[in-house]
């Protein structure tokens, strides 16, 4: 008999991380999370909540969890509870399950901004503000739903926490755990200083992307233009689909940090303007070397 | 005996289109011509030029060309030559062919801007101006040199012509079937409009995401930027690893093009910016639904 014989694999026979798992918003982000969790035969149990049944009841059927609950529900038997839903709806769900948590219950979020999710997880939680971990993990993919979550989603990528004073050393081992069993790399850090790297490299692209595209579709020979695009547009405006409801509400949440950046990318834009308006060809080549010997450098560092 | 064991298929056993086939620059662009007209069987004998010895030989050794030959021997020999060489390198290039070139001969590039290969064409050619059909294959890949070229490197994407009125009619049929033999679609326009359009769906792109870039990469904290930045990031500044070199050529040879555009973006990053300063939420979801929609009517039909 060999090794692979044997049944469960090693990993899913020491016993699980956490008892019951519960995730709300069992989307690509939620849905994810509960498939590398399984796989990794880190929880006992997977229940998900969210606002439409039909989510859950297909979330049900490609077995990313066992059972759909109510809020409540998962608040009061979850031992662990991820929040992966729009940034604006943190504070009303985490108000709605306050009353129905266990002591003992640790909470987690997916948000893409983290100062206003704590200060929305001090106001709904008060006292019990220690039970929140809030977290981003940075991933996801141009499908959405139950049917693009995959046990791999996190593998090699990077899920920031911003711990808080409140919370208790033994829950962020557990969180920390719990996002290596899924293939992640932790990093910790404060919410301002996550605000302010993420408006860098994850909101302004949203932004410029999608003016850049706004730009194009009212001009007057836009048709035209659309037939020319190639693959470098293609890849710069991706992002420039995605939902206008969430991307609205990360901008909202993150206002400050990004107005910050804007000041800092107009300078950029007016210095290599100037270099095309006065025909300064070393300010122009200098400018695009950096450009690019940086963007190679990334790419040969990141896994991506 | 069925089809399948004729041996040569059909199409290669028609005549070809061309005889003699030259390629100045067998790159990626290049490279990927002859390797499309080879594949369709459309030329008898594909020579190759360049700067670079050691380049000719690896795409004689690809297969790519029959044989390696000085600028002088390609003009004297080919019946049509493909310029695939940076823009500013046109006009050196064909005043160094002119004398050499056959009264029949065909001549036309790739170059990714249109009126100053016209303005460079003429100065060189004069009174030949007729032989030169510029043109612009809308096409590329991250990989550069000769052996990333692809013989379906053209396959479904747009290929620009911009005759001129000094082309004959039997020319611009003869180069529009050449292109097609390669799976492309070939559109004819003013090479100004060709210019406007690709300034706004190539070179702003680059211009932006190079100045994205060169802004991140000079921020204090910009190891941890770095650290945090996702797939999103990737593809939105992927454009920016480019050849400064070929960069800074085609910006400056689309100047005027681009400062237009230039002015059009920031209007429409400006009225942005307002909506998020103003908290004008109905304004930032109308702005950011515009982009989604455009982007994905495009995504829906490009075949890209």
């Amino acid at each position: 008999m060999n090794a692979t014989d044997i049944g469960p694999s090693s990993s899913s026979r020491k016993p699980p991380l956490v008892g019951v798992l519960a995730v709300v918003g069992v989307g690509l982000i939620g849905g994810s999370f509960a498939a590398a969790i399984r796989q990794a035969g880190a929880a006992r149990t997977i229940l998900g909540a969210g606002r439409r049944p039909q989510t859950l009841a297909r979330a049900r059927e490609l077995g990313l969890i066992d059972e759909a609950v109510t809020l409540e529900e998962a608040a009061a038997r979850a031992d662990l509870i991820l929040l992966s839903v729009p940034v604006g709806a943190t504070g009303p769900i985490l108000t709605c399950m306050a009353p129905h948590l266990q002591p003992g219950t640790l909470l987690t979020d997916a948000g893409s901004t983290k100062s206003d999710v704590e200060q929305a997880g001090r106001a709904a939680l008060g006292e019990r503000i220690g039970q929140f971990i809030p977290g981003h993990p940075i991933a996801g993919a141009e499908a959405s739903g139950p049917e693009a979550a995959c046990h791999d989603l996190y593998r090699d990528r990077t899920v920031v926490l911003t711990p808080l004073p409140e919370n208790r050393e033994a829950d962020r081992r557990l969180l920390r755990r719990l996002w290596e069993s899924c293939g992640a790399r932790v990093v910790s850090m404060q919410p301002e200083a996550h605000d302010k790297a993420l408006a860098s490299v994850s909101h302004m692209p949203h932004l410029l992307a999608a003016v850049f595209m706004a730009q194009i579709a009212a001009a007057a020979d836009s048709e035209l233009r659309m037939t020319l695009a190639g693959t470098g547009f293609r890849d710069f405006t991706r992002i420039a689909a995605g939902s206008p409801e969430m991307w609205r509400d990360i901008f909202r949440a993150n206002r400050k940090a990004m107005l910050g950046e804007l000041d800092q990318f107009r300078s950029a834009l007016d210095q290599a303007e100037q270099s095309l308006r006065d025909d300064d060809d070393q300010g122009l080549y200098d400018f695009l070397e950096r450009a690019a010997l940086a963007r190679r450098l990334w790419g040969s560092r990141s896994r991506l």
